[in-house]
This record gives structure tokens, sequence and C-alpha cells, in this order.
């Protein structure tokens, strides 16, 4: 029996991005449901009925929800040639800290960036910034956070890059006078196949960021 | 060569009560040694330079940071009779995502039933019921979480019920009356020496409450 692949999803989530990075690495042919979030679907409310949220992957008719443990799982569903996470106990608890950090400290930044105002979103600035070169330094000199291998932390932070472009021109900055090496790194990641299939243009971010301010009621 | 295991923890933390019963749980010997959060120590700032929080968990030199990371950790590198994670991976990310779900939607709460006042309090007090009453219906009638085996979101949850006696006393309300399962639930699991050895009794949470309050300048 093939498998039956669906994922709810909605193109500019740095989320839903992460796990099409993952299928797309598998060679994991699924079927791309586009959401909408203000209005959603029978099936989004079926599939996460706790978090009504997307990216929701769904397996043979089984919901898997929340991005990061979609990329766990799908590395362990269809293992392949390239492991997201290393076999090492250490190693794979050093790759889990910084999906962590990511979602807890990198995502809330991103949103007083575009979302909030005057002294908020300077602070909101700041941080992302801070942040940003926290995860510079984890990098390193590697190519990729799993070292020699496009893994993990690569998929949980690449959706962020293709959103750079979208902050910066928003709030006058730029993230490789901060952060050159991260940015190197964003560079080497949109080679890849899976990345450029998966990833928006920065451009079609860009013009969209003024249309989420305003559906969600900012401006 | 033995294995060097110490535990910055503080006693109070539900973070912490995970880390201990799951090295308990695996008769895993460790150094346990107690964290002043309010004058943090070299060893903990060296250790968890990014989050600088406990618990953190030193094996053979080397820090794992976050309790539901330190879960698997420990799993996997003492992996023994009793694993914490199903080896089926759908019910592995099942479990996860309610790992994820206690971290994201239980503890905030709980924050605003002590550290809030007025109708945050009683907004953090309607949500934390509300909460418990999903994690109720996922446990149903199941022994644990885990099914017939006591496992890594029963570990994740059971510090939360060490609380509750606080939470209860200092909002005037009853868990019990409003999810009688998962207090069945935490009483089987407090009959587990893991769980006895790990977890502070109710009593003593219940009279430093106010302590912590005034510690954080609440009051």
């Amino acid at each position: 029996m093939g498998d039956e692949v669906i994922l709810l999803d909605y193109w500019p989530s740095m989320f839903g991005m992460r796990t099409r990075i993952a299928l797309e690495e598998k060679n994991v042919k699924f079927d791309y449901k586009e959401q909408d979030l203000w209005n959603k679907s029978s099936i989004l409310l079926e599939m996460n009925p706790v978090h009504k949220k997307i990216p929701v992957l769904i397996h043979n008719g089984k919901p898997i929800c929340e991005s990061l443990i979609q990329i766990e799982y799908i590395d362990e569903v269809w293992p392949g040639k390239n492991p997201f996470l290393p076999s090492d106990p250490y190693q794979r608890a050093q790759a889990k800290f910084w999906g962590d950090f990511i979602d807890n400290k990198v995502y809330g930044p991103t949103r007083l960036i575009w979302g909030a105002k005057g002294e908020e979103q300077e602070a909101g600035k700041k941080e992302f910034i801070e942040m940003l070169r926290t995860l510079e330094a984890e990098l390193g000199d590697k190519v990729y956070f799993g070292g020699e291998t496009f893994g993990y932390v690569d998929i949980a932070l690449i959706g962020f890059y293709s959103w750079f472009e979208a902050y910066e021109k928003f709030r006058n900055f730029s993230v490789e006078e901060e952060c050159p090496k991260l940015i190197a790194w964003g560079k080497r990641c949109v080679k890849r196949e899976s990345v450029v299939k998966s990833l928006p243009d920065s451009e079609k971010i860009t013009k969209f960021l003024p249309q989420l301010r305003e559906k969600i009621g900012i401006e």
C-alpha cells in the first residue's frame, strides 16, 4: 500500500516550510492543501482540534501536529540515507535544544518586529538580532548546524530566513551586517532543491507583510 | 567507567521534578545540587549559558538543558526495561505533542494564578481548568497517559500535580471537582517510588507560594 500524505499548510508559514522541506528531503510525495486561517476548514478543525493551527501532517489518515514533532516523525518513518537527527543521544539533545530555542526565542521577537509599535517594535528588533547572534555563535564555521549534513536545526531555522528581507525593509536594518555567517549559511541552504521548492520568494513575503498587518487589524 | 550524573535543580520546580523522576525510574544515581535562582552559581551559568535556568542535567561533564529534552535523553542513554516513549513513531509523536502542550498551555496559566492580580488571575484560573480538562479528555480511562505504562507524558505532567493544592488554596477552587479522573491519575502516580522520592509535599509548596510571590516582588 502506498502512503497517503497530506499537508495542511499556509504558504507564508515558516513552520509549514519546515515540514515541506523535511518531506522533500525524504522524497515523500504529498498532497499540499493550502488553508485559509481566517476561515478554518473542517478538515483543519478535525485534524488539529486542540490548537486549530497549521501545519498538520496527515499520514494515512492520522494527524501529526507541531512542526518540530513532524520533522522528527518524518525522520523516523522515512529514515533513508540522510537522517535529520544524529544518532548520538547527546548530539540529538543539542539539536533539539536549538529547535526549542528557535521556537521560544526567535519567533516571539519577529512578531514584535512586524506586529507591534514604537518601543516594543524596537525591543523586538534588538532581541531578534541578539537571538540570531546566539544562533550564529552556535553555527560557527560549520557548513550547516548539523555539521557537514543539512539537518534538524537547519530545517527548523531556514523558513525564518525567507522572512529576513521583509523584516529588514520594514524596520530598516540589515541582518547580514549583524550576522554575516548566518546569511552565508542561508545562501548555502537555499541552493538545496528541497529548500528551493519549499520557500516562497522573499519578495512575495515582503509584499505580503503589510497585508498581514491589515488582516490582523494592526493597520 | 561509572557515569557521573549531576542535576542542577531547585526543589519547587515542576520541570526539575521531571528529570528527578526520569533518573529515579531508570535507577540512575545522581548528585543533586540545589541552586539559588536569585544568586546563580558559576556552574549554572557555565552549564546553561543560553537560558541560565534549571534543571540542567550534567552527564560526564556535558550539559543537557530543557526538561523534556532531558527525559528523552535519559530514555535513550538508559533504555532499560521501561521506555518512557513508545517505539511506534505515531505514538511517539502523540506523546511529544502532549509534552509540548503542557509546557506551552498549562504552565502559563499557572503563573497567572499565583503571579497576577484581579481579572488576569481569574482568566489564568479559567484557562488552567480548561487545559486540565483537555488533558483529562486525553487521559480518558487509561491508567497512565502512556496506557498501562508510566511514561513521557506522565513524567511531564506529574510535577504540576504537587502544586495543585497551593493553587486551590490560593484561589479557592477544587481541581478534583473539575477533573476527577486527573486527580485519580495523580494519586496513582504518587504511589510510585520514583515520584514519591522526587515530589515535595504539597503542603511545603503551599507554604512556599507566598514566599515566592514576595521574592518576585508581587507582595
